[in-house]
């Protein structure tokens, strides 16, 4: 049960931009968790793209956040970087044709969707203004 | 996000099971789902181990449930069956001392460690008697 790594950038680049409460260069946050250039940019673009990023061209150009912090919830990041989030392959759409001899009367698939509606929803509890250092609402 | 191999066939041999309601050959599960008969006989020793399968030698022999359906739970077999429960690196007992600048002062960590918690609990509402057809407390 792990997460990919694109999540795990999308979480520290959110973070170690609102800790900067500025802008800051695709080299720089690269260098700062000694990640792939490539693979930061991969990732700030979906950000970029759902929103949560604003990219600026130019000599002092570089991504910032597009909102506030207590604007970004940490579930909706999660599920937005999470490309598959089959947890067993019964639960992909092409699993409906599947030969799974326990089909059709198999219950596992929506008691596994509940547990992962509760994951999600636990960390929607949190936004990425609760993971900077000095709020108040320190968990 | 995804759940490994070896959880996906613990949860399937014990449906079978509490679906037979008695003794079944490492054989007849895995040919029943086309599973590999090597990777399922690990599966169901760690099951054995666990007081959760029982196995019993000779002619007629096979596998069969230690316990009442209703006193297995879902996420306890879960949790069981992932070996690596770290959903980002940094939940690891060995990143205490990694080198991600975000650390000492980072809180990702305590929101993940909850989000699991209650994905966990959530399984955890359900046993495997849930999951068997006929059952009055159908999800």
């Amino acid at each position: 049960m792990q997460l990919n790594l694109s999540t795990d950038i999308a979480l520290r680049t959110l973070i170690y931009l609102g800790r900067k409460d500025g802008i800051a260069t695709i080299s720089e946050i690269s260098e700062s968790f000694g990640i792939s250039r490539t693979h930061l940019m991969k990732v700030a673009m979906t950000l970029v793209a759902e929103k949560l990023l604003l990219s600026e061209r130019g000599r002092n150009g570089g991504i910032r956040l597009a909102r506030d912090a207590s604007d970004i919830r940490i579930g909706d990041v999660v599920m937005l970087m999470e490309s598959n989030l089959a947890l067993l392959f019964c639960m992909k759409d092409e699993a409906i044709d599947s030969d799974c001899t326990l089909l059709p009367d198999c219950r596992l698939r929506g008691i596994l969707f509940n547990a992962q509606k509760s994951f999600f929803a636990t960390l929607n509890e949190s936004t990425l203004a609760d993971l900077l250092p000095g709020n108040p609402n320190k968990k």
